[in-house]
């Protein structure tokens, strides 16, 4: 029986810890992460793939800013489109080599991504996801003037924009990323989150902001009904008071037990906290299990060896449901 | 019975002459184009798009070199990759909202797509195509030297890195785009005629070069076998002694009589020539009819009333096949 599997690749597959994110890096990243998603498809996994965008998104507005006296300006939403180009690029080129190393025969291609998010999401008036480059104050003054951006002063570095990070409620291409994965294609899909729009009546309208890109993989998950979902980041388990001395990992949960650690507050909001949220999600909506664990590890991890794997808290099976009739004059 | 139709949109159906390019007029102008091809939709063909990228990949440079101290440059394959992520987006969704505005019902995606050239194509040892910002007689020198950059010099305007513009060989996402379309799904795909790669071993790579758009058109037109290839550019019909008193308008020629005016010089090699040319491979590779003409008369252009119509040359029909007997002792 085949498997099916969608893989949340982490920021860390691409520029890892001290690289600067050149392309050569990328292009050696990209390889690594790409040979381990196919060690899964050669064990037989029906995969689809999606990824973050957070340095190559930021890159990419400090580069706009920098030519606007000579080029145009571009927005948020159209930056982001431009890094899922990019890493898309870099992915499906890095699978296909892989899997024609191995001998495998599998299509590969990389989508340009949207994403609905709700015009009314409590988010949108609490814009709270800091973004591209730092300013000075007195420039930052100017653009919240000028742009009305909202701006953030981030402790030693100055000032920077922040954008919402509403709740991803729809995947644009859905239809067509099922239709490609029934047909035993390699999708990448959803990079960044996938780019935030809204519906105006029949519209679709690009905003300024962010989607977790674990939120929205997990949205995507859900609704192909994959059996796994697999978060690769930058460790190699969960762990309960993480950097602690008390620190320990978590090998296997359920959900109500991974959401009462996270309830304590063992998982702070900008990392590990999405995560977790999405994971829950995912098993409460159906979905088989969650792996958490670094890119390296997912092959290790879906044998059970290695990584944070999440279950839904146990149902009763067929034979364990009873009725009980009341006596009659009970 | 449905037609299908591979539709090359050209760069003023984003950017028109007199425009910068913002984000505001790219907008504008993709939902024109957009417009544009659902009418074709409506009229019951069964569409592909493709679409240039010269404005879009030359801003990315310019804007990856003014940024390159502060976050690492993007080599021209990368680049690309994001302007398709760029145009891209802004034509799905303008396609979508199109089709929504007419109440269709029809998927729409955009493809991270690659162009295979060979290596060994001669046009790789001779860079023609100029690209990216002019530079000052000092910097170009440096960036030959340190880069090993093939530099030209520009009339007026400074000093400008020139690359090849080697043939397209092979569509890598061919099989996916064909599937989708039978899907009925709305491709939009080999954006600026394709990231253009080689393939050494088994292994694709990225090169700095540039794919004429519609070349790349004209050989996934083939391979997908649509019967109409339209080129959709900023002038209504394709000329003889264009902008000369003679000037007169092509409505309708075959394969050879086009043939014949392109051999007699009358389309420039930077612009009406590569679409004449692109315009002979389909048709004589098996495609029906060849269409150009301006984005806003697709629609007029189909039923015959406007622009240039190319057809392969006549064949003659079962009937008119004869044979001789060569008589008894002759």
């Amino acid at each position: 029986m085949m498997k099916s599997m969608l893989i949340a690749v982490g920021g860390n597959s691409l520029i890892r810890a001290g690289e600067k994110g050149t392309v050569a890096e990328q292009w050696a990243n990209a390889r690594r992460t790409a040979a381990a998603i196919v060690q899964l498809i050669q064990a037989g996994y029906h995969v689809v793939v999606t990824h973050g965008n957070g340095p190559q998104v930021g890159a990419q507005l400090l580069r706009s800013e920098r030519a606007s006296d000579l080029v145009p300006g571009q927005t948020l939403d159209v930056c982001g489109a431009a890094s899922q180009g990019e890493i898309g690029y870099l992915l499906s080129q890095s699978l296909s080599d892989e899997l024609s190393a191995v001998r495998l025969s599998v299509p590969v291609v990389s989508l340009v991504s949207q994403t609905v998010v709700q015009a009314d999401d409590p988010a949108m008036k609490h814009p709270t996801k800091p973004i591209g480059p730092f300013y000075s104050r007195a420039v930052a003054e100017e653009r919240r003037r000028q742009l009305g951006w909202e701006i953030v002063e981030d402790a030693a570095r100055g000032y920077r924009r922040v954008v919402p990070s509403p709740e991803p409620v729809e995947i644009v291409e859905l239809e067509v990323i099922r239709s490609l994965m029934n047909e035993g294609v390699l999708v990448v899909a959803c990079g960044g989150g996938g780019i935030p729009v809204v519906r105006c009546g029949d519209e679709l309208k690009g905003i300024e902001a962010v989607i977790d890109k674990d939120r929205a993989s997990a949205l995507l998950a859900s609704m192909l009904r994959v059996e796994i979902f697999a978060i690769s980041t930058d460790i190699d388990f969960v762990y309960l008071d993480y950097k602690k001395p008390t620190e320990r990992r978590l090998e296997r949960v359920t959900a109500s037990e991974l959401e009462g650690y996270y309830r304590a507050g063992h998982f702070p909001a900008g990392n590990m906290g999405p995560k977790v949220e999405s994971a829950l999600r995912f098993v409460r909506s159906g979905g088989a299990e969650v792996v958490i664990t670094s890119f390296e590890h997912l092959i290790d991890a879906v044998a059970g060896r290695m990584g944070t794997h999440i279950f839904p808290d146990s149902v009763p099976t067929c034979s364990e449901i009873t009725t009980t009739e009341v006596p009659v004059g009970g």
